[in-house]
């Protein structure tokens, strides 16, 4: 179970950037690429969602996916959660038969500590999206802080310049399966100082932020007041409103924000950088949290 | 409506690469920012998904994307896509009041040609679902193929090297969001010398292939044999199984598949090429399509 990374025989082409009279030359070679295998989440039996992940802290990213949507509001909600015994494949990969099964590990049973919670939970997260998404970005943001978005307003942290613009270097640090394949996202959760609590790694960079949440929530560390989330690639909406609801009040991106995300951030308080890279980044919200 | 950037006030801090006795300096600027606005698409009077995305071609949007579904097997089967009358907002981005209103220009209404299609499509959808994801990525792949998935196989095209390495930078010549916010994937498609037909920016990497694929299926473009698709940013097992259904042979990403992209690549019959940059690519599968 947990695969990061597999296999592949592959071809490496070089044209060269000018023209070349030789052509292309080219080279046969085995290559390292990350895994990416479906996840499905059952509640009490039932299909909740499948998620495209990479193999490994599963129970993590369901905790923290639950959380991020709302299901469970704490570690405590969810009762149980085991991988699906039902869920079996043949070991080489191949399809299952009767007679040689092997766990797939791509189904986890989750059971909530009581059926109200559940309830609740799922038909506020039906509330908040269809309430959302019928009129625009701005009246979605009002929707979800109306609807029970916690803010992060109040969080008296302050950061310095230089642990932020270190992050992008933290994070790469934190990621042996990006430096084997170039192929995950990140994310980090970290002290003011910049220095890393956990990083996790997925080929869906939502994904990366729910194991972080998820390893937040089963160590007692939400809200995750004065920390900052570090996160690959780009800021949007999704990422700045699961990190609001973890209580984090500042969130490191490697790359752009969208402009729903800016707004988001502003709204409930998330201090939000982007282009964090080289020795520089751009504050996009609530700069006031960071110190020379 | 479509508005692709907006304007943030932004600050700008820079630490250096190198200790600095002076600190951080910072400026203060307005700063371009790639527009992400919630899209809902309701068929028949009811939603059906909600994605968010660039505003702009987003009725190409709703094609590609009930077209990779498969709900929809051509553009005749969607007799009509208008923006809801009923959303509406404050034309200054505020929640909407009865006296004073605008589209929102975020939900389309979607009228199928005939009941009986969208039926079929969306009960084989859910279908390709459920029993893709309880076991394992391997028989995703075979539920998908025989479930309807078409495959390429049979497409005789041949692509140069050259003209492969060269689609990176097309790409990025028809991006012209990118180029002011740094915030936004792009997808084209392509002749084998590398013309490109068609390219649009969004957000989300999937909504610009939809996009593509649904320009595709409005200029009875369908299947696209002997086109190559490029896509920013990594190839996902998403976008392969998108490219196979619009009947495309070729897919370049500018950076890392996954296992599964490599997987669903090689069953389809769909050459796949990664990490596109610079006068040299990997190709993952088929390389038979690829001539000197």
């Amino acid at each position: 179970m947990g695969r990061l990374t597999t296999r592949r025989q592959i071809r490496r082409v070089e044209t060269g950037t000018e023209p070349n009279p030789q052509g292309p030359t080219w080279a046969d070679a085995v290559d390292v690429i990350a895994v990416e295998e479906p996840l499905e989440l059952r509640l009490g039996g039932i299909s909740l969602t499948v998620t495209m992940r990479t193999p490994g802290h599963d129970v993590e990213l369901a905790h923290g996916l639950l959380y991020g949507e709302g299901v469970i509001s704490s570690a405590q909600d969810l009762a149980s959660a085991r991988y699906c015994a039902g869920a079996t494949v043949d070991p080489t990969g191949r399809a299952a038969t009767s007679e040689h099964q092997g766990n797939s590990y791509n189904v986890l049973d989750l059971q909530l500590r009581e059926r109200a919670a559940a309830d609740q939970g799922i038909s506020q997260r039906a509330l908040i999206t269809s309430s959302a998404c019928g009129i625009c970005g701005t009246q979605a943001i009002a929707d979800l802080l109306a609807g029970g978005l916690p803010d992060v307003h109040a969080d008296q942290v302050r950061f310095t310049a230089t642990a932020l613009s270190d992050l992008p270097r933290r994070l790469r640090d934190g990621q042996p399966v990006f430096g084997r394949t170039g192929g995950v996202h990140a994310a980090a959760l970290c002290l003011p100082d910049g220095t890393t609590l956990v990083v996790r790694e997925d080929v869906g960079r939502h994904n990366a932020v729910d194991k972080v949440v998820g390893w937040a929530l089963l160590n007692d560390a939400i809200p995750a007041t004065g920390r900052v989330l570090a996160v690959s690639g780009r800021a949007s909406y999704e990422l700045v409103q699961k990190a609001v609801r973890a209580g984090i009040p500042a969130l490191c991106a490697v790359s752009a924000p969208s402009s729903l995300a800016v707004d988001l951030a502003q709204a409930s308080g998330l201090t939000l950088v982007g282009f964090a890279r080289e020795g520089r980044f751009t504050v996009y919200t609530h700069p006031e949290r960071i110190e020379g």
